[in-house]
This record gives C-alpha cells, sequence and structure tokens, in this order.
C-alpha cells in the first residue's frame, strides 16, 4: 500500500526504460504528475506513434516509419561508399563524424553461442544491398569488441571476392584521454597502426 | 538529419523525464523500438491514464485517482497521529518506516522568495483537516533543510495552541554511516539528541 493503482501502474511500466530502477521510476512517475502532466501527454503520444508506425528502412534497415530513411532518401549523398554497422543507433553516432555515403545496419553481430549466425544478423540482405548497388568501398564499423572483430571478419571475407575495397575503422588511443587510462590492448593497437609525420 | 521524424520527436519527448538527457533519451528510445514494442505500448498507456486520471486526495492531498488514497481510505489506521510532509513521495518513504497514522501533504516548503506563502503550500487545508480530525500528535515530516525547518516551525506555531503535540522527526547520524563522512551540522544535532543508555 501507499501510491494509488494507476500510480503503481505508471511507475513499473517506467521501469522497461533501460537504466531505471524502482526509485527513479518513482521520481519520474511522481514529477510528471505534480509539474508537467502536458509533458506526459505528449510523452504517451509519442510512444504510441513511435512503437506503431516505426519500421526498417527497406534499403539500409535502420529504424525508419517511412519506406526509405533520411539517409537512404537523400540524393546528394555518396552511391560508391558504403558504412555497416551493428545497430540503427550507431548510424546517429557515424553522422556525426560527417560521413556522406550509405549505410547498412546489421541485427547485432554473430554469436554463434547464442544462436545468431548470419541469416538472423541480416547478411543475405547485406548481399543484396551491394548487389543492387554501385559500391566501390565498404566501410566495416562494427564495434571495436571480441564479435564486433569477428563480424567485420566475417563480411570482408564475402564482399572481397565482389570487387570491393574492404576498410575498418581505426583502432587507437581517443582523443581528449590519457595514456596511462588506456587499456593494453587499445594502446597496443595504436602502436601497431603508427603513422609516420610527414613535414 | 540521421533519425526519422518520429523517432526523434519520441527522443526529445524522452527528455522531460528528470535526469535524462539526449544520449539517454536515445539509448531508450532504441531500446524499446528494437527490443520491447509492447513494454512500450503499455508505458503510453499507463501514462495516459495517469497524466488525465490521477487528482488529488480529498483528505490528505496526496496524488490518487481515488477521491480518498489508500491511506486515508483505510479504517485500520490511527486517527491520532497525523504526520505532515512535503510532497507525495515522502508518503512513500514513511509509510516504509511502519508507521501507520494518517497523512497531510503539504505543496513543498514555505519559500517566500519564490513567492510560496502559507496559502501556496497548502496550510489553511491543513488547519481544516485537523478541525475536522481528532488528532492528538502531529509529526512534522518536512526536510531537514533549512526551509524544511522553517516550514515545521510555521505550522507548529499554529497547532500548538490547538492542543496538539507537535513532534520533529530526530536528526542525528544515518544508520550504516561512517563519522568521518557526517557533515558537521548532522554531527552536532546528534550530539545535542544524544541520549542516555539505560540497562
Amino acid at each position: 500500500m501507499s501510491f494509488s493503482p494507476l500510480i503503481r501502474q505508471l511507475i513499473d511500466a517506467l521501469r522497461i526504460l533501460p537504466g531505471v530502477g524502482q526509485k527513479t521510476a518513482q521520481r519520474m512517475a511522481l514529477q510528471m504528475l505534480e509539474r508537467d502532466r502536458s509533458g506526459g501527454l505528449r510523452l504517451a503520444q509519442a510512444l504510441t506513434r513511435a512503437m506503431e508506425e516505426v519500421g526498417y528502412c527497406r534499403q539500409c534497415r535502420t529504424l525508419s516509419e517511412d519506406e526509405l530513411c533520411p539517409q537512404c532518401a537523400d540524393p546528394r549523398r555518396d552511391d560508391s561508399l558504403l558504412c555497416i554497422v551493428q545497430s540503427p543507433v550507431d548510424v546517429f553516432a557515424v553522422e556525426q563524424t560527417g560521413f556522406r555515403g550509405r549505410y547498412f545496419v546489421l541485427k547485432g553481430h554473430l554469436s554463434p553461442l547464442d544462436g545468431l549466425g548470419p541469416e538472423a544478423i541480416g547478411i543475405p540482405e547485406l548481399l543484396v544491398r551491394v548487389a543492387e548497388g554501385q559500391f566501390s568501398e565498404a566501410i566495416l564499423a562494427t564495434n571495436p569488441t571480441v564479435e564486433g572483430e569477428a563480424t567485420a571478419h566475417y563480411i570482408a571475407q564475402l564482399l572481397i571476392p565482389k570487387g570491393l575495397t574492404l576498410s575498418r575503422i581505426a583502432h587507437g588511443v581517443p582523443l581528449g584521454g590519457e595514456l596511462d587510462l588506456v587499456d593494453g590492448g587499445t594502446l597496443a593497437h595504436a602502436f601497431a597502426g603508427r603513422k609516420t609525420i610527414t613535414l
């Protein structure tokens, strides 16, 4: 006992959000009820529309309510460059780099132990996309994890025979970091990938 | 450009939640879209119902969709004890102590600089509630802040002449803490409020 049923239901429903536990859900529910009911209603409408209407882009498989996502629909982008990422959120991250080619979004990474083989993550659709396009280079921007590397390697083996240049985003020390905070594996990659300075 | 309009609207709408910035909102929106659409729809329904139907308890002024909240509607609670708190979330906190009296929820604390006088925080309604009830003791459980203390002091001055015993929750060191992490003001209160040990 203590909260009335509707408030309790709202608190329980908020807990599906990542990183939201009981205390945070309580605070969210009560803050909306006490200070921002119109914002709460707007959120409810945005949720309903997004959950019901958002599907996947026919071409790059990212989340989109239109048949073609904004990136695929834009005629000014470079049709010779394909960036392959693991999830829709990565498209947003890569967009911030200034990349203006095309995308293909996998459904995660290969993970045989979880039963995620090439079909489950969308490799057949990737091959169709590559066959239909006129790409000269494919940039593998899967995550720098063991699974992401394995997925990148697998895709490279499939696409190189098709005449594409395959590249992998560079590993190294992040900008603004300090060397003693960087892990050994990353630092080893940064040394192995060192570049000659030319004046 | 990058997210389609509906996804962007959802991300913007999520940012009204306390503690949720752009990155967290993105993660929440994409996680719901990719993994838990039914949870997202449930959340939308819970939000809509709560925002539209939850009002305030007629008696204690906490948030409730019924005319009487669960605490006020329960006939087995102690009608001689009144606990006065600053907000609905405090009711939940006090319930966990095992307190089984009645409640009155203020709308925050007195704050003359922000234009929040006795009327704004619900003091007139508190006086009506006290006049209608048969309370023998009122426990002031406003926050242990300067404003909370001032509000408690103000209420005590109003209610003591009406024949009630007024009490304030104890200040002191929290259980499980370490003395050197406790601030000086709290420690001073803990010394001033020390209790003789009897065997």
